[in-house]
This record gives C-alpha cells, structure tokens and sequence, in this order.
C-alpha cells in the first residue's frame, strides 16, 4: 500500500451486525459454517467491526466466536460479542451470562441495556436506579478485563420520548464506566429523520458522548435515519448486509456506506471496497438462501436497469444524464431491458450489450420488438433471461423466416417424464427424451431426483456423443412462477433456468401450460446456448 | 357522513402514478383491464390524483382513458393525463401530442417539462429560452382549455446544482403561467433528505411557487426524501403503490401516507383508509403479478413478526413495548414467527393465535420446540405454512407417540405422475393415487395440465365419495423453491401451496428431494387441514 493511501481509523466506525441482529430476519436460519462465510465476506468487504452473535446464549454462536478466531485472518475488522448487563441484585463479575462474553475472546463487547423507562419496570423488572448500576458495573467489569466496550441502548428514541432525563442518565452512565461509544438505537424502527438529528444533537451536547445509531427500517427510513445522526454527529453507524433483521429489516449497509462515500465524500471503507459492494451483497444473499433483491439501492440488478423507450433514446446520447452515479463505482451495471415497453432504441442498445450488431436495419429492429411483444403476452420475460433473447435475436438475423426454420443443433421428437412414489416411501423418476442431431435419431432414458432433472439428463446423455461440450453443463439455478394467481396449478407456469459451463452463466427461460413442459423449453434453450458460446456450428 | 368528519380538501395533495411512472418497474406489463382495476383500488383507497398514463403515446394508454371515465365512478380521485411540453419552434395548440392529451378527456394533466440546462440541451436540443417558452405556452394553452395544469419538472434537483437560475425561472415560468402546483423531482434518485430539504425550502421562497416532490429511491431516502420536502413546505406528492417504478422504484405511496397520518398527525386520506392499506397493497401486487414484497414498512407480512425468543416473553407482557404503532392502525396484524431461533414464549403464543391451547405444558411446549427444530434442519418453513404448523402442533397434543400415529383422515400407499410430450407439440399429463381412508381401499386416476394439478385431481377424486367436503377445495398458488443454490434441480426442494374452501385460505408446505414429490406432500396437508377446518372427524 502507498504511504498516502487512505487508511479507515477509529474516527469513524461502520459496525456489521447481519450475524447477531440481521440474523432474526424472518426467513434466515443461518449455520455456523453460514456465519463464518459471511463473515470472511464483510471482512474482506473492509467492515470495521463484525457482531457475531450471543456467546453462552446458544451453543451455535459459541462455536461461531470459537472458529471465527481459529480459523479466520481478519484484514480489516474486529469482532464483536454481544450480550446483555448483568442481571439485577448480582455483581457483573459473578454472571455466567456476562463471563460468557469474556470466555468468547471477542475484542470487542457490546452490550444491550435498557434506557426506557417502562422497559426497565416492566421487561427488566427492577428499579430504574438498579439499571443504571447493572450499565455501569458491566461496563467497569468488562473494561477491567480490558476489552473495548459499545454499549447499545435499546429503545433509546422511545424512552427518550418517555423520560428523556432518564435516557441520557443511562448514556452517561455507560461512557463514564469506559463505553467508548453509545449506540442511540431505534428498537421499533418508527423515528423519521428530523426526529433522530434533533434527539442525537441534543443527546451528543447533553452528554458528551460518543455517539452511534442503530436504526431499524419500519418507517422505511431507516437509511436516512442513520445519515440523519451522521449529520448530528453520530461516528458509528450499525448495519446489517442487504437490510436484513427483524420485522421490515436494519438500516442496509450497502446504501449507508455508498451514500457516505460517493455523496458525503467521506471516505469510510479500504480502498476499492465499494467497487466490490454489488459482489458482496449478492455473495451474502446466496449464503442466507435469499434470492438476492433485485431493486436494491446501488446493488440490485434494477438498480441501473431502463425500461422506458424515452430514456433509452437519451442514454444513447449520454448515460450520465439518466444515472445518479456510474455504476462501475458499485460494482453494478448499466442494463437496457427488453420488454414490450421498450421502443427501437432500447433493442438496439442491448443488441450491442450483448455483442449482436443489429446496425441501422430498421426493419429488423421493428421486427424483434413485435417478437418481444408477442412473446411477453404469452407469458415470457426476456429481462430475466439474456441467453433466450438472444437466442431470438439470432434468429432473427437470419432474416424474416428466421424464427420459422432456425438453424438448430437438435430438434425434439417427443419425450416422457415419469415420477412415481413407491409404498416403501422411495421416489423414481424416469425420463425418455426422443431427438434428432445431424441427421440421426437419438432416444435416451435416464433417471434423475426429479422429473427435470431427469430430463436434463436425458437430453445431454442423449447429446453428448454428438456435443461433447454438453459435460461441462450444469444447471444452476431453477426458479418456477405461476403466471396468474388465482388458479393455482392451472395457471400457465414460467420457469426460469440459470446454467453454468465452469466460465460463465446464462439464463434461460420457458412458458407452458405445465411446469414440465416449461421446464423443457428453457432446458433446450440452455443447452442450445451453451453450445453457440463452444463456438459449435449448428448441423445444418 | 356526519357534517364533523374530516374530508380531504385541495390543501395536500396526495398524487399517485403507478399507472404511469410504476408501470416503468421491471417485471411490470399492464393490460388495460389491469389499469382499470388498480385505478379503482387506488380511488377506494383515497388518494386525491390518479396519474393513469399518456394517452396518444401508445394504444393502451388512449384506451385506459377512455375506459376509465366511462367504467369507474371516481369517489375520491381526479384522472390525471401525463404528456410533455409542446415542440419547440411549434405553437402547443397545433401539437399532436398536446391535443391528445386534451382529448383524452381527463380534467388534470401533468406536463414533463426539462428543467435540467445540458438535458435542454442534449436531449430536447434546443435553447434555454425554446425550452421556457415550451412551458408557458403549453399550460397556459391547456389552461385555456379549462384544464388543471401541474408541471413535473424532471431532473430538477440535479438542474439545480448545475445551474439553479435556470431550474427556477421554468418553476416561475410555469406557476406564472397558471400551473396549479410544480413538482420537483429527483428523476435520477440520487439525492439525500437534508438536499431536497434545503432546496425545496430556497426554490419555494424564491418563486413563490405551490411545489410538489416526486422522488426515486435510488438512494434509499425516496420516503424520507418525499417528507424532508413536505417539511419544506411542499403539499403535493408523488408516489407509487408498493413503490413501483423505474430501476430501484419511485417513493411508496404506503410509508409516505402512514407517516403523514401516523407520525405527522396529519390528515391526508378519506376516514377509514389507512386501516385498509395492507390489503390494498396487496391487491395491487396481485394486479401487477408480483408478490407482495414480505418486509415492506407497514404492510408486508412481516412487518410486525417477532422471532426472536428474547422479544418473544416480553410482547406477552405489552406488545405496545416492541412495536411502532398498533398494526390495526393500517390493516396489519402481529405475527409470532415459528423458527428454531424462538423460545417457548413464541411457540406458545404462536399456539394462542391458532386457538390452540398449549396451557403450562412445557413438556408438551419443548417438544414442539425440538421437532420444528429438526424440520427447519431439513428444509420446512413454518413462517409460511400456519396450516402445516397446525397440523404439527395438534399431532403433539394427542402425546409424545402423536407424530409416530397421526389421526389422519387417509393414507397414502403410492403415487405415479407421468408427464407426456407428444410429436404433435401437445402435452399429456396422467396421475395415479392409491389410498387408504376408512378401510376403504381407493385407486384414482386423473389427468391435468400439469402433474400437480393431475395429482391433485386424482387425490380429490378418490377422497370426495368419502370426503364430499373436498369439492370446495382449490389451489390458489404455488410456490417452488430450490434450496441449495448451488446445485439446480439436483438439489432439496420446497413447495408451498395456498388452498381455499372459498371461506378462508391456508398454506402448507413439502419437502422432498423432487418437485412432485414435495408437491404431494403439500398437497397431503392441504386436504387434511381442509377436512379438518370444515370439523369432519378424523376416520380411526
């Protein structure tokens, strides 16, 4: 690293909590090998502190505390256990729950206590004076045992509103016994911005504390919560990745750092960080099992995607006109999508994306947009699935009878896909495709764990002696939609193919009448594709 | 209505424009039928302007226009015409364009006006001066039409930084020639609320101007945005339902109203709306084909879900303790989640909401508790499947041996699904069932347009001589996940169904290594809970 690059300090914290807070989204269930992957992931990302959870609290966070250790080289953050004081009437150094974080060897503690009032009396069930101890002799304990200490005060805004003496009481209290931050949270997430600058500012003159903010989203503002303390002079903001946690979610990471450094100008991750944010995000949403969120601020695969035929006519003149940052600084990408909406301009603009020149033939441009048009209607999107729309796009180049007599590497007779449930529990699935390839007729039977997959097998068993390509094809990712709602499984059904060959991947996509037939489309199309990216020639 | 209730009068104007701006949203295709019915969802629900598109730009639009006043009888709402300002070096009464807005018949039009000097410029090229005179001529020619005028103007904020003399004088110019109200808007998103704060407070005391604010959400901050420029002074805004619109979408009407009534005090909606607002959201989803987004602030279905155990016990105590705001208030409800993050206070509330009573039972409780455990571990979800957990739970009651001898209304002995395609393009699907149900030995076959809906047939069609109850069953969705992203079709998959009787809808869940499989067993639950919601008494 070059003497003048800039290095993140302790001035300014960005402090990840997916692993402890984001954790409770509905919908997440993470492992401790989930927990570990994440977290090499906001590492690297160049988060300054990574919450891992409760140790002593369940036995999974244990082991998370006691693997990230061995097993992890931190590059940039610090991990961080969290807890709670110690219980009322005991002393901090004879909890278990409080040694617990201790035994954890996490740096870094941060602990929950209450500063709203009615939640000391009615949750905690002790006197509001105890609280104020149970936060100082925490806090005095675990300083001793010299670890840094955060504390977070729940329901801070709320018991603000409440009993604002008996907030700051709590505050001072923390930074006095050596908190070095208190982190002003927003537990039920119904603050707006105004509301949580104004209470910050106070706060911050009030008590001279170092401050941080928690904000949760359900007023959908968490984002501009947090920004909102910034401006207060809040120095630690707590998020989570994607957003995820409890009820609508936490103030996103994503936004909260881009924001910060694009249009503060402040600089608050490593260099280079943030031109891997798009990577990272999608990363932690595949380990969570989320699909990631498709028009997520900066990072979603909409979130530079145009539609309109109005702004593609004008992006061609100039992209900076239509966009409120280039992409590249968030790793994402401009997309032209396709779609009946769409006018000339749009199909042209994603023929270049897509390396197919469709120059200035006017006619032929007319005509794949009334073929998108016509195809959309039935049921297909081509926004979602590149490697069909080229696949048209091809086609149609060959001229107007192209989608009539496409050149083909095979073409389908008939085929069968049978799954049975036997009396002793165990399931058969057995599929015979019928094809032709150069001239020959092929009939392969092959069984799979599902009726798809079998089919999928089928084909290439069936191909491969051809198309000896088709092995290094594997089907990624798989997803079903049912086009009306209110008919249940006799709707028309969309099926969505993603498949890799080891290099890149591309997605697919089929209509039909029934999630088999659906699937088979999108099967041939993606197999179709892969061998045009082999550079094979198609049989004649 | 008595002479004391509160009407929405002209003084805010609550704008909405997902007929227009919303139908931008990837994924998104409107027919007219569907406009129509989001037009009336949006009236009954009470938003002041419906934007319902550009009529003349395209067929659809000029349709919808022309349906709408002849079809709907607006109870709150006025139909607003989206076009642009006239061409330059042309008078606005011989444009075309213009015209057909007239045409259209709706009594308020929002004309797009460049405000932005390079987009003068490059996109509309022609002068500053053309581009002003555009604005005066067009509304004042609409005005003299006896038509309402507002003026979007686009790419105002970023016009403002560029050269803010020019983004004012088009606001003069279009309040000086009769514009009702102008509205600012961030067309490319990228602003932050302290930003549109301080301009909209500089612009409407420069220019003396009614403004408006139409927000993107490419930051994050469109609903704070939108409330920073009302405390500004702006009193009309733009939004979208569920915050549809243009890459990462526009300001969600939700959120925006629920703050101005709920955190504002501020009445901005007919009596009786906002308590209407979660289906309402909903119901539009519907329309446009996607589902209702989970963790959307106020109406997503888990906005006001609790998981975490620690929550749990203390919403037992006072649910005002951990929620923003009694979700009643907007037509939501509080939901315990059921994941093995709960505790026992969880599932035993989880009990009370299905009426079933686990009393003091912590036996009964815990091994509750474990067995979700060990079915999260295999793939199951219960947050989305009441029925199935139900069904859990009532095994449970009947002893620690319930789940080893369920009291079950059939069982199963085989299945067979065989899906067929046909040289000739067209499909067969065939399925089989053999099942046991009061002594009764049954073997029904069906066909279907695909193998579930065959499968499902073929179950009802053998159970309904027994069971006539199961004639009133439907599927009504369908939902496939695959779980390990990484392995496609070779992976674990997850089916939810959603079945009603008419009366009431319930959702069940499958797991299995194949589709069909774990459609089954969803297919299983579904009839089972059927049965036992219309209290048919299980066969021994």
């Amino acid at each position: 690293m070059p003497d003048d690059a800039f290095r993140v300090d302790d001035s300014f914290h960005v402090f990840d909590t997916t692993l402890r807070d984001g954790a409770q989204r509905e919908g997440i269930n993470l492992t401790v090998a989930d927990k570990l992957t994440i977290a090499r992931h906001l590492d690297d990302f160049g988060v300054g502190f990574i919450e891992g959870g409760w140790p002593g609290a369940n036995p999974r966070d244990t082991e998370f505390f006691a693997r990230a250790q061995a097993e992890i080289t931190f590059k940039n953050a610090q991990l961080v256990a969290f807890g709670a004081t110690r219980r009322p009437g005991a002393k901090a150094a004879d909890d278990p729950q409080v040694n617990a974080l201790l035994a954890s060897g996490a740096p870094v503690i941060t602990l929950v206590a209450k500063s709203h009032d009615r939640h000391v009396e009615l949750a905690l069930r002790t006197t509001l004076d105890e609280n104020v101890e149970m936060v100082r002799d925490t806090v005095s304990y675990l300083r001793s045992q010299d670890r840094r200490v955060f504390v977070d005060c729940e329901h801070f805004f709320d018991g603000y509103r409440a009993n604002p003496e008996y907030a700051k009481a709590v505050v001072r209290a923390a930074a006095d016994a050596g908190a070095d931050v208190v982190v002003l949270c927003d537990t039920n997430g119904g603050m707006l911005p105004a509301q949580v600058q104004a209470v910050v500012a106070t706060v911050a003159a009030d008590t001279g504390a170092r401050l941080g903010i928690h904000a949760q989203d359900d007023t959908g503002c968490a984002v501009a919560n947090t920004l909102a303390a910034v401006d207060a002079g809040a120095t630690h903001v707590q998020c989570t990745a994607n957003g995820y946690g409890e009820r609508v979610g936490n103030a996103n990471l994503f936004p909260v750092v881009a924001a910060l450094e694009l249009k503060y100008g402040k600089r608050v991750l490593p260099d280079g960080a943030l031109r891997e944010m798009t990577r990272v995000s999608h990363a932690i949403a595949e380990v969570v099992n989320l699909t990631p969120a498709t028009h997520q601020p900066y990072v979603g695969v909409s979130a530079f995607a145009h539609k309109a035929g109005l702004h593609a006519s004008a992006i061609k003149v100039d992209p900076d006109l239509y966009q409120h940052i280039d992409p590249e600084l968030v790793g994402n990408r401009i997309r032209m999508l396709v779609s009946d909406m769409a006018g000339r301009a749009s199909i042209e603009l994603k023929g270049k994306e897509l390396g197919v020149d469709l120059g200035d033939d006017r006619e032929l441009i007319g005509r794949v947009v009334e073929r998108v048009k016509e195809r959309e209607l039935q049921g297909y999107t081509y926004e979602a699935a590149d490697a069909s729309f080229e696949l048209l796009l091809r086609e149609e180049l060959r001229g107007p009878e192209g989608h009539n007599s496409p050149r083909r590497y095979f073409r389908t007779e008939s085929w069968r896909a049978i799954t049975e449930d036997r009396p002793d529990g165990s399931h058969a699935n057995e599929a015979t495709v019928k094809v032709w390839a150069k001239g020959e007729r092929i009939v392969a039977t092959a069984e799979g764990n599902g009726p798809v997959n079998a089919l999928d097998r089928a084909l290439r068993v069936g191909l491969e002696r051809i198309y000896p390509q088709l092995a290094k094809l594997e089907l990624v990712d798989y997803k079903v939609r049912i086009l009306e709602g209110k008919h249940g499984t006799s709707s028309t059904t969309r099926v969505l193919i993603s498949t890799t060959d080891g290099d890149g991947e591309w997605s697919t996509v089929g209509v039909a009448d029934n999630v088999i037939a659906a699937s088979w489309q999108a099967l041939e199309d993606a197999v179709t594709y892969g061998l045009l990216r082999a550079g094979v020639e198609p049989a004649p």
